[in-house]
């Protein structure tokens, strides 16, 4: 009888995952990742020269991922018979062997695996390594301290209503947005309305080797992995 | 000429440090914690048998803790004498060889290193590790995922205000409270005004060999590595 093991990446350096998780991967015999359709995916990128020869690795490949609006109830319909049919492969895979997951960042934090931990109660033993979020590798990154003191942190997708955006981003002391992609310039707009868009900095790709660290005033279009940070400016003896 | 190296530890288990961390404390010659006055510190017993046995340790005892309250002018003066005093033996190491300081958590929130990373601007050269938050090590810990879909985190410091505690709890999908101690009455208030509290969680000294999970309602007292989580309950396919 195996377990499902979802093991936390950390943001993208792959020095920055831990020792657990270093572990996990050594000992792996099947390894299974999201990933979008002909793509191999961050996670798998991570663990590149890591895992041993004999793992027999499966590519849980989207079905979709921007071809349909996230409202659309295809999106749905399309992404659950997906998350229950690899819930199903893996679930029989660790009626035998153990199964490791890749998850950049945190598992818990936003990540797809949720989908399948749902899936998978009461029908495999379940074990989360945690990992370093994306956004304490960015924050760590941009060499400035993210929260101080009382400071309020606010976590933010960007796929939000613009006005709910703006509310939150000017109410609180430090922020973080993710999801940004196509949302950038209603990201913008909303930091304007907040009179924030002059302390936000752009971290894209952070901790990873071709990571590009700015101003996110200065900037136009935006890759996937990007987060957004406005840092704190709580009390400091 | 050294450098300073803060280095993240993690939310206890040593297990879950980064590899980075791991190599950055097997090199260590000098190595530096904060502590209270007589105690040896969470950040100390992280790395209890890993340091090298000819490293030299550096206890920051700190000159007060809860004896005087943060909002006393002395409170203020204590504590910024003493990250400047530290500062300067640091500064003072570094220009020979590094000096590692240990942090549990991410060193860049809610981390005092920061105060010591302020002073050090442009007399040492610096490189921080981040590390696996507290938080992410406890709200793995409880088995539920912590955010799905667009939903929406707030960090809070218990230490705030009690009508801004609720007003922030009652607006938020998924929460996080830090800094609870001898603010476990007026939380559970808040919480109780925002409609929250029977979803709250209490997870003490997390990931730690003697942790403890449970309901909020349930508990009376709490030691100071103690997180508060309510889940958020956003889309999921």
């Amino acid at each position: 009888m195996g377990k499902v093991i979802c093991v936390g990446l950390g943001p993208g350096d792959p020095e920055l995952m831990s020792l657990r998780a270093a572990r996990r991967l050594e000992a792996a015999r099947h390894v299974a990742y999201f990933c979008k359709r002909g793509g191999r995916g961050q996670a798998r990128a991570i663990v590149e020269g890591l895992l041993p020869p004999q793992a027999v690795e499966y590519a849980m490949e989207y079905p979709v991922t921007t071809e349909i609006p996230v409202g659309d109830p295809r999106y749905n319909a399309l992404l659950s018979a997906f998350y229950a049919d690899w819930s199903d492969r893996i679930a029989e895979l660790a009626r035998i062997e153990d199964v490791v997951v890749l998850c950049e960042g945190d598992p818990f934090f936003y990540g797809s695996f949720m989908h399948l931990h749902a899936r998978l109660q009461g029908r495999a033993e379940m074990e989360i390594v945690p990992g370093i979020t994306g956004m304490s590798g960015c924050w760590t990154e941009t060499g400035v301290p993210i929260t101080w003191g009382d400071d309020v942190l606010t976590v933010l997708m960007a796929t939000l209503p613009e006005d709910e955006l703006t509310r939150r981003i000017a109410d609180t002391d430090a922020l973080v947005v993710m999801k940004i992609g196509r949302n950038l310039a209603k990201l913008k707009r909303a930091l304007i309305a907040a009179n924030r868009l002059e302390q936000a900095w752009l971290i894209e790709r952070g901790t990873m080797k071709d990571q590009r660290i700015g101003r996110l005033i200065e900037t136009e279009t935006v890759p996937y992995f990007s987060i957004v940070v406005v840092h704190g400016q709580g009390r400091r003896p």
